[in-house]
């Protein structure tokens, strides 16, 4: 049967990136010393040679299907990496993998638990030897603004904004959880956000959310000086977007730094 | 050459719906005395006899395409359902046309106008010559919630909501603009919702809502009790969706009647 | 503190649906003797009666909490609208349970195993001790055009399709699982699809689809055949759409049956 | 009333991006010597200096709010930006509007016309007074597989893609049409697609693909080739989606190149 992806190619253009997209399958995510299975989309593609006509796409099919059996720390998705470069071939490779992960949290007052789930992602490259992988967290929050308040004679209007992180540690053996990372992020916020609020615990976030207004500015603002007192930080990206209780469109803040 | 969906067909299933969906398409609204142009998302299909194998699809984009061009009124849209009904021979068929639609508000002291995009659809029938054509707008709304208020030595916690109706009338004759049946809705939300507020306005819609807190339940019943005065009403639904800022998930609330 | 939802409302309006909507939670599905963890996307809303002003909706919370460590079968969806019942002290509940389902598939030639995500849901009611169960389980497929091939000197345009059924059984004990249904619907397509295809798989399903060409109105069609030969059903609905891979728009068929 | 945006900030932040978004207004787009009402959503944002608290967003729907009656060619995206940096008091600002843009097509055979749906952005900024503008075009294509096709008997797979370009001029004077990227990007398609096609049109794109088999790197090379004739052009990328007739998830294939 011919092998068509290993046709010569003369077109002479190496291309970049190429492979599969919207790949779902349950993953295992260690982290923080635990083991969570998640529902992962993912995206991992490899370099192609000038040379070559295709590549071979069922092989990151494979690589990915021996995955869903093993857990996956954030250390390990350079395993995956490592062997795209062996069995495809390649000299660069990258992998994003999305998920919903579920954090619990204590209602402030009356200390029910439930459950938070953040959208977070692993993304990482191989490029030509150079490593690189980031973080990626977004948390659910309230913000109240402070110009509302400030002008109103009573009230102020408040909103659900999604704070999002990106973050690249200048080393492999520096880390941060995902839930650490989530607490740092919560408390910028005006208030943080819970799936069970009793009567008594609404009382407190809607006090607390007031008595603490912020602009999508100043939540971005405090977020980077809490990342900056992580250590070993050689990247992040901070990201806010209040969905406007006042407005149909979003206020948006974003922020980056290289270290 | 063979036209295969002609072919006799054995199984002894009528189709009850078969056509077209996610079409795209520019259309001209004509609402309330004004023609505007949206961009339509269509679902359109026919009944198919038991004796065939499959419908003419063609013929139902070469209607719709007919129709970027002319104003589609509301009562326009049996026009099309007639002209599929002779194209294809068939007894029944169903559209569905929804589009954001576009009005002006004023902010309330600056009377500064700004747009607001409402999701807006068509949806109609005809079956054995029994016709049937459904309203649907979707209005975004303030909310602010009055357990927060009252349990809270100060503020209140408040959201985006969007209220969404279905309206049928009972005779072809009765009919509402797209414009005036936002207007009711927003009359029922804690505050209306606008593109553009200096902070003048800000001032006003933070204080108008802290004054009106309404459940997702309120406004529901306060929608309810407004539609029910719109004459000649067959069949109404109304559902009610608070995007929660103390909360990752909505409050949701629904209700239809009959007439 | 003041119990703002147990205020008297005036109103006179029952209002019919009332409570939480996008939760996202990781819950336990047990189906045809397995367990697997999922995540969930809940809708759970109850009847409110005329007199009462708002519902608890943090009660419904505490129960959907409670079922993220217990295995939920089909049958055990009606315990947690029974406790809803209870706990809310209402006449009528709902709930829809979504989520992705994963099940294992083997490549037809190379025999290699992947996986297969399904997206299905439960839906469940119980209004004034009635109840009603409903199984949703949307599968993808490879179909194939009959006039395409019919008319074309060589090859025939095929796509990505989606098959989605609805079914309701006439009495709680009969059932089906996840993944039986699945294959039902699988065996009815131009081709079932893989997650993982090896050269000579591939060889095999791109034959396999020429040779077995089917309109949207086939699959339906065959679909309808095959579910009606399911014991003890109901009700059931099948609708079938194809991502057309020569035009930006789908093609749609849907049929349902009351026994 | 205070200018509570107007506060000191201590924290010493100069906010890179701040403003709006999801804002979703109806434009005008002038491009090929025509003008083409839109429906827009667009992100809007500037930077803000470390010493002020808050950016004023009312400001940003203004602009944008005078934009809706005016022709936005690409030229024009630079008059909004300029507006944003004299109306804001900043150095640097960007904007992303994406919209639908239709075009006429005529059916290879058939000759009938109708429309097809791209979807478009114009993202441009001014920073520190360097101006950059880029435009994106997405255009859905027929593919299919040469592996297919070479290893089977009869048939191919084939299915919907979508070729996804973004292209930067060196100067503001180059520029090329929505249309004419468009053309060039379907001239590289196993086929181009259509929304309406008679059967001798169905005849034509079948037997068409089948001769033209390509990879999603074929597309992606061939759109390479063909951009890099166009004059001018600092920067582009391109990325080629297959929506897999055979799987569950998309083959996908990414290129840039800087001049």
């Amino acid at each position: 049967m011919d092998d068509v992806q290993n046709q010569q190619d003369k077109r002479g253009i190496k291309v970049q990136q190429t492979g599969v997209k919207n790949v779902c399958l349950p993953f295992l995510i260690e982290d923080g010393g635990k083991v969570q299975q998640v529902q992962a989309l993912i995206k991992f593609t490899v370099s192609l040679s000038q040379n070559l006509r295709g590549t071979h796409m069922s092989r990151l099919l494979e690589i990915l299907t021996d995955w869903t059996i093993k857990p996956l720390s954030m250390s390990a998705v350079m395993s995956i990496l490592t062997e795209a470069i062996d069995k495809l071939n390649t000299d660069a490779t990258k992998i994003k993998i999305a998920f919903k992960y579920f954090v619990e949290r204590e209602a402030p007052v009356s200390k029910k638990k439930s459950l938070l789930d953040l959208d977070c992602f692993f993304e990482a490259e191989i490029i030509n030897e150079q490593k690189k992988f980031i973080l990626g967290v977004s948390v659910p929050l309230t913000t109240l603004c402070p110009c509302s308040k400030e002008i109103s004679n009573f009230g102020a209007h408040n909103q659900r904004s999604v704070c999002s992180i990106k973050i690249q540690f200048a080393d492999t053996k520096s880390t941060i959880s995902i839930n650490e990372l989530a607490k740092i992020i919560e408390m910028q916020a005006s208030s943080q956000m819970y799936g069970l609020l009793k009567r008594e615990d609404e009382k407190f976030v809607t006090e607390a959310a007031y008595k603490n207004p912020k602009f999508v500015e100043d939540i971005l603002r405090d977020v980077v000086l809490a990342v900056r007192k992580i250590d070993n930080v050689k990247y992040f990206s901070v990201e806010c977007e209040n969905f406007e209780s006042i407005h149909n469109h979003n206020a948006f803040a974003f922020h980056e730094e290289f270290n």
